[in-house]
């Protein structure tokens, strides 16, 4: 049972935000949905949406101006939160990269933090349960698919390969494509999961290299100047995904799309997220979206 | 002499929010200023967008989703902070509705706040004589209009009919329509001004009994849900404008649109905002928009 928490109109349809005692996470959490108008007459699919480290279900509600292009297509589209919150774990909150805010959208096994930190049982089985039972008729169950910015983006990769059939499509705005190569994913793994090698099952590329789902074509956006593209740490390395999936012998198809200029803002994901809301529409069977 | 602050790529044109010693605020002031991409190769009108209590330069940047519009026709946007900052006067922190974020698009008398709240110069003088010569060749000097949101849409109004010949175009989401008869006018007048007499020549209703300029035709979109709407404190009062409009002899007329189940939030506008900006690139006369 999710309790709603607010509701507002927004391009014709419904944006809620609610909250439930998760069970995988053990806590209560948060997330939105957005209903668009179609789905007070007949049931629509989902597009799963994830965040990126320290946002929460809003940052991308707020920001992205995902809704003219979700309302015009007729998808609805979940907003989870980024992690679990409101529990006692030392060292939960002392960087902005890990803990809170950070899940990595990941099952941990580490003893401290295994019993709250299952986004990715939470995000995969858990959430889209709730969501379709909360509003069965509006809802098309199991017709979904799945995007993320950032760690989100690594969550909605890493998720979507895992379960080749449960999404109809994956697309990702600068996605941490190589975790167990860079800071933060080297950081989450240790934590999450006691080693980066564990972090190999949950590492976009090593999971290119093992699928064997149905031929998936990916699109990502990155921005050419993105920070954390463009900086030392070297935290998103689109090209290892381009060079996994060039190996892949057409098994996993990326469409990899560098925006001149762009940064790793919400600036940057509104001014492309139509494309993105186009493409999963597409993959979902959404209706033509009028011309205006 | 304006600073840049930060510089983004939006939509294909840049976001730049700068920051400058006002004059006639005697204070550092922040804005921001929105450059559609034709802006590269010719000059470009303004729109300049005024934002409600508590706001600042960010809110409608952020949130409202303007820049697909505006990118499409070529119409750059200017968004002032909405009141002076970082000044010390005695209260002007203590309530959210008045001092910081609540500088009422008036320029203050009141010896207390008369040293720095000139909001009403500031935007109607000041600001565009520095945008104008900052971006020289990039934007029309003196091809304007202006819109706002609640306390901004009363700025919009009231600065709109104030400066007959100086914007194209008016209109507003959700305005505070009779502030000599609100809680938030009359707290802000009696404060800045000495009393609720001396706000009639900062009221929209007022100003439409007035009003001598070219015949102006204002947008103006209303949620029906909005809480300062249905609430006691009668905020908004979209109904006196439409009434005093109605009884101007065709010198103002408004097209008031009252929106089923919307609120007072960026949600509601972001709904619509795309009317607002076509409205106002039609009348500074913006090429039509692509289809897309």
């Amino acid at each position: 049972m999710a309790a709603v928490k607010s509701k507002v109109k927004l391009f014709g349809g419904v944006l809620q935000r609610m909250t439930h005692t998760s069970k995988v996470c053990a806590c209560d959490m948060t997330f939105a949905v957005y209903l668009p108008p179609q789905a007070e007459t007949s049931a629509v699919p989902v597009l799963y949406w994830l965040s990126g480290l320290t946002c929460t279900d809003e940052n991308f509600s707020q920001k992205a101006g995902f809704a003219r292009a979700a309302a015009a297509r007729g998808l609805a589209v979940v907003m989870p939160d980024t992690s679990p919150r409101g529990v006692t774990i030392e060292g939960a909150d002392d960087t902005w990269d890990f803990g809170s805010g950070a899940g990595f959208y990941v099952d941990a096994t580490e003893p401290k933090w295994a019993g709250h930190y299952h986004m990715y049982s939470y995000v995969t089985e858990e959430l889209p349960a709730l969501v379709e039972s909360t509003f069965a008729g509006k809802l098309i169950a199991g017709k979904k698919s799945i995007s993320g910015h950032s760690m989100g983006g690594h969550g909605a990769l890493t998720l979507g390969m895992k379960n080749p059939t449960a999404y109809s499509s994956i697309s990702a705005f600068a996605p941490i494509c190589r975790p167990t190569n860079c800071p933060w994913g080297t950081k989450a793994f240790t934590g999450y999961l006691g080693s980066v090698e564990a972090g190999m099952a949950y590492d976009a590329c090593e999971l290119v290299k093992g699928y064997s789902g149905p031929p998936l074509k990916i699109l990502v956006d990155q921005g050419a100047a993105d920070n954390f593209l463009t900086g030392e740490a070297d935290q998103l390395q689109p090209n290892a995904l381009v060079e996994a999936c060039a190996a892949s012998n057409g098994r996993v198809a990326v469409e990899m799309r560098l925006q001149e200029g762009y940064d790793h803002s919400y600036y940057f994901i509104s001014s492309f997220i139509d494309d993105h809301i186009h493409f999963h529409a597409d993959a979902l069977g959404c209706s033509a979206a009028e011309v205006n």
